[in-house]
């Protein structure tokens, strides 16, 4: 019966929406109006004798607005019932909130069954919201999550446009694999013959005429595109099929990469951290922004020998980490962290790589047998953004590249690149979701995620 | 030795981009100042016995910067070659640029030689350019093309945020079918103990716990975010595995969706109509944006019993149609493009098809039988955008589901949405390369996208 209560003819529901246009909760507390309708949820309602207040969010804005009913309106509310309420708007009388709704009509639009729905004050966790990701926005943490990355998108359009880059979209399936870790993800054509269950078991697809990947990165496709616009950026999907099961891993995430025409590695560094800090003043109220926005100072940047240096040092004398500290090894995680966190208590960029722990494309310092390349590693997440010059002389590419023992024939096309018209370039790939979860201070990039992708995890 | 003659040892090139800052063609043009360094490509060069002129272009407008060179500058240039140039800018004494640059000073970035180079006057078909589409930006043509899809992404964005929609990143991989058509891309880890070219022949992926497939909608996933945001929207790629090798498809496009809190179809009709004009606004100059601009008036809008008429009509009169045209059956192409080109000669929406054939999620009008929906149809594309009140009552969505054979258990998250507080709620789905082909009045979608994925084809 309940959920009939209140449905609507198909008559009913086509003029339901002309008789008030409901406006978005952000607007009416933006600038107040004397009277409104909205369609929005309740949060939660507490319900006395003669009056009942509900809170009401409408997805628009994190704060929410209270209506105050009659306890004849209360009666078919609870938390999670979907409403249109009309009424005045007027100064509240309460604390924490400056103007409230005094409804005159209400309707229920759908009712949620309090002792099914699964969004409970009594288990919020995030691993338990993990398992309802389609209902955890809304929750007030997760749907604040959201509206941040929405503002960051935001910020990162509008400051990009300001540097004349262009956005671009370049493709998602791909023939190469870009970073060549062999971590990719393998696209094909369901075979017909086969039923659903045993997809991936048919003949090789030959729908693209060779094998398809999803992209690990934007990079070289931007690097051609870069070499006509100038300066291009994307933020785009981008794929790993990593069995790391941890929670700074996901087997789809979202890269903000850029590519442009310059010779200063030290120039694409200040881009990285401009880039951040515009973004992050776009959501001034995350739990990190406070502090990043009022340091004007920039970023510590330091070669890979120092950071080698320091973490010697500390291990020879706190036997801080648990694996190996030597120049020419990659820094693992715990040592990425701990130059952030510990060593420079805020994002650090380390750059000038050895060149031999980097792909073949980054450009080389040939005395110093670095590579002109840097991280950003910052606190709590390690590897934020990474970069480099790439190498843009057609001769020390392909030697490389034969070093490397790689098939040139299949990058005839990026050599191209060098062949005619080369220029000097870089430019950087910045993990979205990593950049998100470290603003909001998220411990899981599950947890910052709509829908996440991960090992043996895609629920819906 | 051409290709070694300008390259720099690692310290000068370190020191060159300190020496002076390149300055983006756009800004010169915008606000001339009496100086300026410009690095770009030569995109011709004319060389007379006493001065030089080339045109310069860096990507950041699609007007060239005319350079004045004397012969011996321009004998290292050619069409294809990288330069820095220095130099002052003066007022133009030629006609076609109201300023040039003078240049004092150049260095070559690097050659282009023009007997190899494949961009050439001589062969800039659109069929030839597909073959290099690493190079193909370089042409006027392409890069316009580029520039107006950034445009129209920016002014979405901005258009967006005024409607209050939050932009959000739904999951590529997905476990579901959303249109059902069955032409979904799969997605597996490749075997590690097979060789690369089988890959997909190896014993089926298990990475997610299940299949996973490439996404040919994000509607389902845009519902549930909406049903607690409110307003959503995204530009994201989708998959189709379709074996149409026409200009109209492609198997990677790029699709804005946006779904929200509404019961309105004529609403959401216009809320279609206004982003795009929106989008135009932002792009004035393009081929099709005149006419759009110039036009105050609401585009058409017939329902499809009333289409159905006009086609059967037109069919008996002129045999205008190789297909058949009868109620209840599809629009073909022909007719889509009759309808737009023809009979409207501008945009035209058609809504309320017959709901059988249309997905389950498509809320239904019980009394006629139809869907609440509607498809635009233009000129020379046909379908651009398409889109639908969703069914938000449990029982009707579970009926509909079950008369079509669907396994409600794969969809119960779907069903949750409409189990806890349910609202109307509708959205639609723009394709994106599909626009840019309309207003740039391009015949074939592979020419407005940079690296087309298309049935046995995705080189590069």
């Amino acid at each position: 019966m309940r959920s009939g209560l209140s449905r609507f003819c198909d008559h009913c529901r086509r003029t339901l929406g002309r008789r008030s246009k409901s406006t978005a909760i952000k607007r009416l507390l933006d600038s107040p109006q004397s009277s409104a309708t909205v369609t929005a949820w309740v949060r939660s309602v507490r319900k006395q004798k003669r009056v009942a207040f509900a809170e009401l969010n409408d997805g628009s804005s994190s704060t929410n607005l209270q209506a105050v009913l009659t306890p004849e309106h209360a009666v078919q509310l609870n938390t999670g019932t979907s409403i249109t309420a009309s009424g005045s708007l007027v100064r509240s009388q309460g604390t924490g909130q400056s103007v409230e709704l005094q409804v005159d009509d209400l309707i229920v639009l759908g009712h949620c069954d309090l002792d099914e729905y699964p969004i409970q004050k009594k288990d919020t966790s995030m691993a338990f919201l993990r398992k309802i990701p389609h209902l955890r926005p809304r929750t007030a943490t997760f749907a604040d999550v959201l509206r941040a990355r929405h503002r960051l998108v935001q910020r990162a359009h509008t400051f990009l446009e300001e540097q004349d880059y262009l956005h671009v979209h370049p493709p998602v399936i791909t023939s190469s694999d870009c970073e060549g870790a062999g971590q990719v993800f393998s696209v094909s054509e369901p075979s017909k013959s086969t039923p659903t269950d045993v997809i991936g078991s048919g003949p090789p697809s030959n729908f693209f005429g060779r094998p398809g990947f999803l992209s690990v990165s934007t990079q070289l496709h931007l690097e051609a595109l870069a070499a006509s616009l100038g300066r291009v950026w994307t933020l785009a999907p981008t794929f790993r099929a990593e069995r790391s099961d941890t929670s700074r891993h996901l087997a789809e995430f979202w890269m903000l990469e850029a590519e442009s025409v310059c010779d200063s590695l030290q120039g694409l560094m200040d881009d990285v951290e401009q880039l951040i800090l515009a973004m992050v003043s776009a959501v001034p109220d995350l739990p990190l922004s406070p502090a990043l926005l009022a340091k004007p100072a920039r970023w510590p940047r330091i070669t890979y020998a120092r950071a080698i240096e320091l973490l010697v040092a500390e291990q020879d004398q706190k036997q801080t980490f648990s694996t190996s500290v030597k120049f020419g090894s990659d820094l693992s995680s715990e040592h990425e962290k701990w130059l952030a966190e510990v060593h420079a208590r805020s994002p650090i960029f380390v750059h000038d790589y050895p060149a031999e722990l980097k792909p073949f494309y980054m450009k080389r310092l040939e005395a110093a047998q670095t590579a002109e390349c840097f991280d950003l590693l910052v606190p709590h997440i390690g590897e934020l953004a990474g970069g480099s010059l790439r190498e843009d002389d057609l001769g020390r590419l392909q030697l490389r590249m034969e070093q490397d023992g790689m098939n040139l024939d299949a990058y005839a096309w990026y050599l191209d690149l060098r062949r005619y018209g080369s220029t000097p370039h870089g430019g950087f790939g910045l993990g979205f979701d990593r950049l998100i979860a470290w603003l909001t201070d998220t411990a899981n990039l599950r947890d910052v995620v709509a829908f996440p992708r991960s090992l043996e995890a895609s629920r819906c």
